[in-house]
């Protein structure tokens, strides 16, 4: 099932896209007990499908992903944190930093894995029986606060700077994606192809994150997990390419959709 | 003002602190618009004064502790983000972490800055405008991954297992706080005195912190900033000082007050 979020006179509210292409309203809490009504609602403004509770995300967890920024596969997943703060909506603007300046901010498509229950200690087994649904990520990136001296080697400042996680442009639920695995994932920035991979080059695949993130650690509803970017990125590139205002950036994974936002300059 | 959050038969709470001892309800939202009502409470079980909505720390933010690092004092903050589920309130247990285990769990006591209002691009001048208040924090810091191969360079995942974030144990609204940089603050291990410093010593102080955190980036109500640590902590002594089940941890900062927790073994 692909359900969306969008904006209602009454806020931010969920409906379930049907086969027949109309949306039906969802009553309840899709992070606990919900359901699909009757009622057949025009979709207001697309919302990110979620508003997380912490966004956990993987670094180098694509093998030709880590080549290319010069580093082995790690041994054991590596965490970072980007602030909820970062969020963004399925067509709205990444804003590039002008306050706080980056003049090398980069995309990177991830699978977005979305959490429906509170998890703990789970096991590679039972894992995916906490999932609620996959989304499209782009976990935007200023490499100038990243790789060099500014963020004192720490990734999160280059990684939360708002608009920098665009999520959407639908939640498909589990159910809808036996194999997380196993699905072509992309960027194209202004037409052009820059990431075309598969979800099956993971070091750690999506129950081994969960296991992993889960340890000793609980994962509260709506916690959503970045599971890392395949190769292709801008800074890797020769010469390195940069988003600038005026761009546009698409996020497409198999079986989930197209994440599309323009690029401008933070308004200030 | 001192503001505690309990726990009631309708869930969490706050009150004021009264000079006579006694506590007030408070009604409204403490992130928006609040009064203290002349209704007494006898306060329940005391909890963590804010549920963060992003804690925001920083690392290496004292001379003599970036000194007994090993490292330079840093040119700008070094920002790492614990996940919001790694909160513990007064008084309950920090949990060693058995299943995914750490055997190298440390202690950091830290000036906790809790912010009232939506802020971003705050400057130097307006921004204790944004602060509601202040508390005590513990950043527990599994060292084995933050310092070792296991975190891979990133500090998140060392900082974020449950437990490992005790707030408290009261919320000192900033009107009895004017000069945050000139507090005296400690940690007290079993009896002994570990940390024992003063935020005077801070690189870069509350209101430089909040204009860096908010620079094209929005603090929402309910962040939580931790300050940075002094020197003292148990990783740099020789021989290095680990918690381990049976200990008492206090945090004690000056007219804020004491934040107690028992050390036990994660029950797995």
């Amino acid at each position: 099932m692909k359900l969306l979020r969008h904006l209602t006179p009454a806020g931010p509210a969920y409906a379930a896209l049907q086969p027949d292409g109309t949306a039906r309203e969802i009553s309840g809490d899709l992070l606990g007990d919900y359901q699909i009504t009757d009622r057949v609602v025009s979709p207001g403004k697309l919302l990110a499908p979620v508003a997380p509770t912490n966004i956990l995300a993987i670094g180098l967890n694509y093998r030709k992903h880590a080549a290319e920024s010069g580093n082995e596969p790690p041994k054991t997943p590596v965490l970072f944190i980007k602030a909820t703060s970062s969020v963004q909506h399925p067509g709205d603007p990444i804003e590039l930093p002008v306050k706080l300046a980056s003049h090398k901010v980069d995309y990177e498509c991830e699978l977005a894995v979305v959490i429906g229950r509170r998890c703990k200690n789970a096991t590679r087994a039972n894992a995916l029986d906490f999932v609620l649904g996959y989304t499209c990520a782009n976990d935007v990136s200023a490499r100038d606060w990243q790789r060099g001296d500014l963020g004192g080697g720490q990734w999160c400042e280059a990684k939360s700077f708002d608009t920098f996680c665009p999520l959407g442009p639908v939640l498909v639920t589990k159910d809808e994606i036996p194999h997380p695995n196993a699905l072509q994932i992309r960027t194209i920035l202004n037409g052009e192809t820059m990431q075309d991979w598969n979800t099956n080059d993971m070091v750690f695949d999506v129950p081994a994150l969960i296991e992993f993130l889960s340890g000793s650690k609980t994962l509260l509803p709506g916690t959503v997990i970045l599971t890392g970017t395949p190769h292709g990125v801008g800074f890797a590139r020769r010469p390195p390419v940069w988003l600038k205002p005026g761009d546009e950036v698409v996020i497409e994974i198999e079986k989930i959709g197209r994440l599309s936002n323009p690029v401008i300059a933070e308004p200030v």
